[in-house]
């Protein structure tokens, strides 16, 4: 399914699932010299510097448990190795390459350096070794409709993992700051999913617009239970913070979106984040609406392709909730756009925009609901645009064909267009 | 890196490879009945149901030996309820899902059955039998665009394997016959990648006119070598038809192209296949332009992105070539577009266009040679217009960004705009 421009839908996570080719086309697009043909060399090359180590999970097979044995009798080696790197660390002495993870990365020969690969250092205080895993890594940078496609990770401080996140910059941010829309996507997605199928950086670049795309969850974080559902845990943060033991230290996915990241991308870009609105899809239409209610002093729009509209009502909704807040379910009304539209204060510039295709098969199994969005916005008089679109269904070709209209819609605020 | 109206991407031939997530999501989106949570129940309803007989190889693995043995075991059972299934087919008994190979395909079971999976039976005269050969199965179905993207396979008489292609129809293909833009892939794709990543659909709605994107190579026909690499064999068909003994009898994709293929879209969509053009990418481009100089009565323009302009000159075509049609370099200035070039005699009706990322890391390795063909044409006074674009890659991005110019230019001659 890819070409060889086109690495992104692979499971790096399991390298030694991949084919030899599919190795292959990694390490040579992040311009990691090939030693050898042979399969066992290229997997050695993957798992030293494509693995992200925070989430190396050997799988429990025969090789995993291999893996597992060998890692352990390295890690008196890496200890050691790690002192050494910290050293020359407080010297400050020049490197071209910083580690992002110095304790645990291993060290990159000079022919293996990929020269595109880019730390940028936060401007936030503190020790050096501090300001360093707050660093993002540059993960990929691709030109597109005269802007640029770019991918950063970074170690979150409010998840407690590595998260990557998509950033489209149009042209106008080399000249200025430039008002910014946040994409939230949905069950099951990573920010790759928006970058690779919306088809929304066209117009990002007409309007001059960024478009922030961040992951859906924590990932990695190894909570028991956290892999077992589509619908749950990794892949589906709901974009709520969770309440529960379990799983509170790190699924704070509502604390992350409207605090850590847009923290990130003001420090970071030439993003005006006093500019600002929020769209997303399905989960992530149901976390821009509540995001939005909750924090209309910060986004000055909202948007939503076949949004769960009423979680405490639908199946996903009831088990996410369930999981993440507790049996409580007066809880779960902070985190439901129906409820919270009913207590909404607020004033909206421009009316809410959904769209729902009629297709959609999570329509007529009522996990969406937006009938119910309908009544409370009509009851409370809040202006809301909901267009039924006939035989579209909940993909992202349903989101490709309707892209362009959320887009100038939001642009109309962001750029004072009204 | 899936949603769950998204299946796209997955591996279906290994779904042991799959997550229980990945099984549920395709075999909800066949719409087939979950008889449990059990993954090894849903491995059995995912290899009854989704996996493509004829292509059905399993892995050297512990799994796969063990399936290899179960399936033998089942051989006797299958023959005699073929013969069962043969029997009920030849009284034309009404049905309301005919299997595409009767032979191999498990019965499915009425709660089980895809009411949205079609065939369409060709026109074609014959026995029964033989027209359920020719079948094409609606594989998917998607509204985008005020149009439909589709995804057909059939059994390829040419190729004599299971083949799939890309469709999509604009909405004025509804009232009347549209024009048709073929899009050959490059090396490793499907037709996935064009459907998912391009945003071609948008401009062909616009200008009414339909998309044929197959698939780049036979698949499954366990020759000896085929899965070895990247650029040779499975996913690297290459667009020519192989004369040596190992390739011949499948590796025939420029047959599938030039006469196969228009003669199913003709006979079986609301498309004017005499009023066609021809656009590729990379190995696709090379494809694109070496068809079009030698069928210039078939095709009214071409177009390419990032082509491989002159194969006997660069790494991939050597090998191709070589592995395809034998060591006499003679015979490879059959599929040169360089080569082609000089000798050809038709006109031209409107430039040949290509788009060319300066920033393509195969231009830098020298396996595009732009510059090669941009003299030809220009020796022998053929009108071309080879645009570098600064900073752009090779990738569907690149493609994304000016797929809108390449469909308007042909839509010149396609639409009697000149």
């Amino acid at each position: 399914m890819n070409d060889p421009g086109d690495c992104t839908n692979l499971d790096i996570m399991h390298p030694e699932l991949l084919t030899q080719e599919q190795i292959v086309a990694v390490l040579t697009k992040r311009q990691i010299k090939l030693e050898s043909e042979d399969k066992a060399v290229l997997l050695e090359l993957f798992k030293a510097h494509i693995l992200p180590q925070p989430q190396r999970q050997y799988r429990e097979n025969r090789r995993g448990k291999k893996n597992i044995n060998k890692r352990k009798s390295q890690q008196a080696d890496e200890n050691e190795f790690s002192v050494k790197k910290a050293k020359l660390s407080s010297k400050e002495s020049p490197r071209l390459f910083v580690p992002f993870t110095p304790e645990s990365q291993k060290c990159i020969p000079p022919s293996q350096i990929n020269k595109d690969r880019k730390v940028i250092q936060l401007s936030s205080p503190g020790k050096s070794s501090k300001r360093q895993k707050m660093g993002l890594i540059e993960v990929s940078k691709v030109r597109m409709f005269s802007g640029w496609q770019k991918v950063f990770s970074h170690e979150s401080s409010v998840l407690k993992c590595k998260m990557n996140f998509g950033i489209y910059l149009p042209q106008t941010s080399e000249t200025k700051k430039v008002p910014v829309i946040y994409w939230l996507s949905g069950l099951t997605c990573t920010e790759q999913n928006f970058v690779t199928k919306a088809g929304a950086q066209k117009y990002a670049n007409e309007e001059g617009i960024a478009i922030v795309a961040p992951d859906t969850s924590p990932r990695g974080c190894n909570i028991e239970g956290e892999e077992e559902s589509w619908d749950f845990g990794t892949g589906a943060g709901f974009y709520v913070d969770a309440t529960e033991e379990k799983w509170r230290n790190n699924y704070r996915m509502y604390s992350y979106i409207t605090e850590e990241l847009p923290k990130i991308i003001g420090g970071n870009f030439p993003v005006d984040t006093s500019n600002a609105s929020i769209m997303g899809h399905s989960m992530g239409g149901h976390g821009a609406l509540t995001i939005f209610f909750k924090n209309a002093d910060k986004f000055k729009s909202v948007s939503a392709f076949a949004p769960i509209c009423n979680p405490i009502e639908c199946p996903w909704g009831q088990k996410a909730f369930n999981g993440y807040l507790g049996q409580n379910k007066e809880t779960w009304k902070n985190y439901d756009a129906c409820e919270m539209a009913k207590n909404f204060n607020g004033s909206l510039k421009i009316p809410i925009l959904v769209d729902q295709g009629k297709a959609d098969s999570f329509l007529l199994q009522k996990q969406l609901l937006p009938e119910n969005l309908e009544k409370v916005c009509s009851d409370k008089n809040l202006p809301v645009t909901i267009r039924m679109q006939n035989e579209y269904d909940h993909s992202y070709f349903f989101i490709a064909t309707f892209i362009e209209d959320h887009i100038k819609h939001h642009s109309q605020v962001l750029n004072g267009k009204l």
